[in-house]
């Protein structure tokens, strides 16, 4: 039997949001797995922000995609048929497999899931790369003490609700920033923040000034742009900013925008740092077993938006993530 | 006999570069010390760029200058008349004297100067705070290793042109950027620099890849703007990024330019830091006592550009820095 893989591939590089013509979604044969290798059917595709900076050319933490190429995607799957040693048929699988059916792997980057422990798409959000993410962004980057104020943006996001929640579970008080009534008390009556401001209902500098009296410690920033200056605008002494992404800014078609009043870091005597995930590869296993002990014993919640549909589903699920439509972790459930 | 003081007083908050009308000159007598104060006589100020951010409203790392006040300056005097138990007439003094003739001091912040061991002038600049300044600054903050490419922006002025010297001192490599090629024949030839980009000349991003092929590891940045642009945008994996000051944005009227590009401290895992000289009161012992010793040893060379006049020239001498004719440490000496 041939197996016949649906692949989304980048068609052209973007200017501003993606259109249906920066894809092209293809119908190809697959063949079985070479030696060494093994061949997953992918299930889960996670859906993040960073992927529409992989489709810019130019220097980046990771290579771009290139014209022509798979989009790259981290997902889970279960191994098919295998003449690799260490896979065997039936193994569900984590990886960077791509948005396509079925991939082929030699197991570079490719982790075992056990989803007795939790579904899986948790191990693409809380348990995958999001907790990770928000895990040592938080906690090595920012340095948060305990009494202190972390404030963090996108905070209804996959990785910003992890931040929050983690920055109360080590004793700080966490206010979340996010877009929309619905949200904001998401994150406050489910989450257990100690505030969130809707940056959609007005003056966020005025907020932040209300509900971080003491100025902010930690500002773990996902989204960029004004939010970022106005978190700069109410550092406190000392306060780390953590720079883990800017989704305000990917999609900008003309120059970016970039923090005016960055000077406040001066007066603050602040520090702005950027981190990328990958760099603590040899320490994710550290995060994952704290972040499921936190799960487990409830201080933490995960969430997931889990969306059903096709390969060629995919552009339009990442567009939903920049209208902000997703709560928590967006996962596209491949059907 | 009563001494007629001349002051230079804020008259008004500037809009761009400082005009005659922001400022107020007057004489006015000066009475006598009163009981646990002295009265100094001022001979040399400091004139740093920093001081046109003293005088604007808003929060920043020291209090404004309020209108109708003596414009805040460091300085050199003799003590003339002494009512404190710590300094007497002929004592020669640094403190925050004030664009004045005569100021009143009860001693807070004031520090005796051996001008046996150098010229005044030198103890405002080189081992002064602006040495002082290039020290932590580069040192504490940026933390260069044996080996690493350190850039400095303004770097022929007080702070940028020690900072390079400094950083060659401690092994690393010692690039300048500064405007014209008279002021980077200077940084080479007679302070040793590796190599100074004009960036009056061009394409300074290019310069930057030439000079810096393996990327910055320390950028010291005194101008901001489309300076510190391009230093973000050749930063070697875990860069610093030093903020001292951003005297290309102090005179300007509009929106301030912030680096569009700052999602370049993400790729290179690099951090910004801002950092107040002031914080390191109770260490400028050492650094000081470190600055003689390679003053003495020829390793530091300073260079100051004493300016005569009143204290009415100041106004005039201050724009002198915003446009860039000072090569090292500016300083008016009252006549």
């Amino acid at each position: 039997m041939t197996l016949v893989n649906t692949v989304c591939r980048l068609a052209a590089r973007p200017i501003g949001l993606p259109k249906p013509s920066d894809w092209e979604v293809a119908d190809e044969p697959v063949g079985g797995p070479a030696d060494g290798e093994f061949l997953v059917r992918v299930e889960y595709l996670s859906v993040d922000p960073a992927m529409r900076t992989w489709m810019n050319a130019g220097r980046s933490y990771v290579a771009p995609v290139q014209i022509g190429e798979v989009m790259r995607a981290g997902g889970i799957g279960r191994v098919i048929d295998s003449r690799h040693p260490d896979f065997a048929a039936g193994d569900e699988v984590y990886g960077m497999f791509g948005v396509q059916r079925y991939a082929h792997s030699d197991g570079s980057g490719v982790t075992r899931v056990d989803t007795t422990l939790a579904p899986a798409p948790v191990h693409l959000g809380a348990l995958g790369i999001s907790g990770i993410t928000a895990y040592f962004g938080l906690l090595d980057v920012g340095r948060p003490q305990p009494g202190q104020t972390v404030v963090v943006s996108g905070a209804a996001g996959s990785v910003g609700s992890i931040v929050g929640q983690v920055a109360r579970i080590v004793g700080c008080r966490a206010i979340g920033i996010a877009g929309g009534e619905q949200k904001c008390r998401w994150l406050v009556e489910e989450l257990g923040f100690d505030a969130a401001i809707d940056y959609q209902a007005g003056d966020l500098r005025r907020q932040l000034k209300m509900h971080a009296p003491n100025g902010i410690d930690v500002f773990f920033d996902n989204v960029g742009g004004e939010v970022l200056e106005a978190g700069l605008s109410r550092l406190a002494r000392g306060a780390r900013v953590v720079i883990c992404g800017a989704i305000s800014q990917y999609n900008a078609a003309g120059e970016l925008h970039g923090p005016a009043n960055y000077m406040q870091l001066l007066v603050a005597r602040a520090s702005m740092t950027g981190f990328v995930v990958f760099d603590y590869a040899d320490r994710y296993g550290e995060a994952v077993g704290q972040l499921a002990n936190w799960l487990a014993s409830g201080e933490l919640r995960a969430r997931e938006q889990v969306v059903a549909g096709d390969v060629g589903d995919f552009p339009e699920v990442l567009l939903a993530l920049f209208r902000g439509e997703n709560t928590g972790k967006l996962v596209l459930a491949l059907r």
